[in-house]
């Protein structure tokens, strides 16, 4: 299963959306504390719909205890500040693809340590960047299309419409 | 540069959210009426923050209409109903990738005469879908991977930050 982790979101509806991906996607959530909002705040719930309960999420104090429960974990930092194209890598189908709070990214002290493992979306520079719900969902297509996406693929063609085309 | 179309989008924020997106990657945005919303609603600029004003927009009457003042675009239709995976096509750097209102997708008098170039994202079927938004940046980014990023690198590399990793 691939792994996204959010450190220290700042917007429920971001999350609740990104809840929503990952769900439709077989992905696991983890939450890096402190967090902008209550993780069963009504806002949260509307944006991730009536999904959040088939969510696999786990709540972490801070980024330590992350890697500690974590052991081993192959992680991947999100930055606008990498060298590397999120498409130059191979995210292994249990890799933890993490990103950083809207307003201002993953620290730069946690950064130092995952230089080779740092990847950026392409865009245009001259807006801010794009929404975090839709980088989550690039990155993470893109991570699943290397794996062929694992489980996905069956899943969907046995409830498959029968208006089929 | 690649097309995002939208036929009769319902929600306002969708939009605001999928106009940011275009202007991050450098697409063009179609809107096909009737839409959900005034194009010039708070709601939706809120959503697209400040940067509506830098996106190439452009709204068509009827699916018609987008047809006659587009002539000869190559167009995918993006359907939970289609057979080939959004990866399984060749994206042309000019092509057009179009989707349905959040409600009940493309309508299927439309999608009959489209079924070679109709694709799906792979996704659990147990929840309703994607988020639009979402589903838009996922395949918007993948045809602009498979372009080699056209104009975004050499952007994105003139205004790189000094901390550079």
């Amino acid at each position: 299963m691939l792994n996204i982790v959010l450190h220290e979101p700042e917007i429920p509806a971001n999350t609740g959306n990104i809840g929503r991906t990952c769900v439709a996607a077989g992905a696991i959530l983890h939450l890096i504390e402190p967090l902008g909002f209550q993780i069963n705040e009504k806002q949260l719930k509307r944006a991730g719909l009536d999904y959040w309960d088939k969510l696999d999420v786990t709540t972490y104090v801070n980024f330590e205890d992350f890697l500690a429960k974590n052991p081993g974990a192959k992680i991947y930092m999100a930055t606008t500040k990498a060298r590397k194209k999120y498409t130059d890598v191979k995210f292994e189908d249990d890799a933890y693809i993490m990103f950083g709070k809207e307003s201002a990214g993953i620290p730069e002290e946690i950064l130092v340590d995952y230089k080779d493992t740092s990847i950026r979306i392409p865009m245009f520079p001259d807006i801010r960047s794009l929404n975090l719900g839709n980088s989550v969902a690039i990155v993470l297509y893109e991570a699943l299309r290397q794996n062929d996406f694992p489980g996905l693929e069956e899943a969907g063609n046995l409830h498959r419409l029968s208006w089929d085309m």
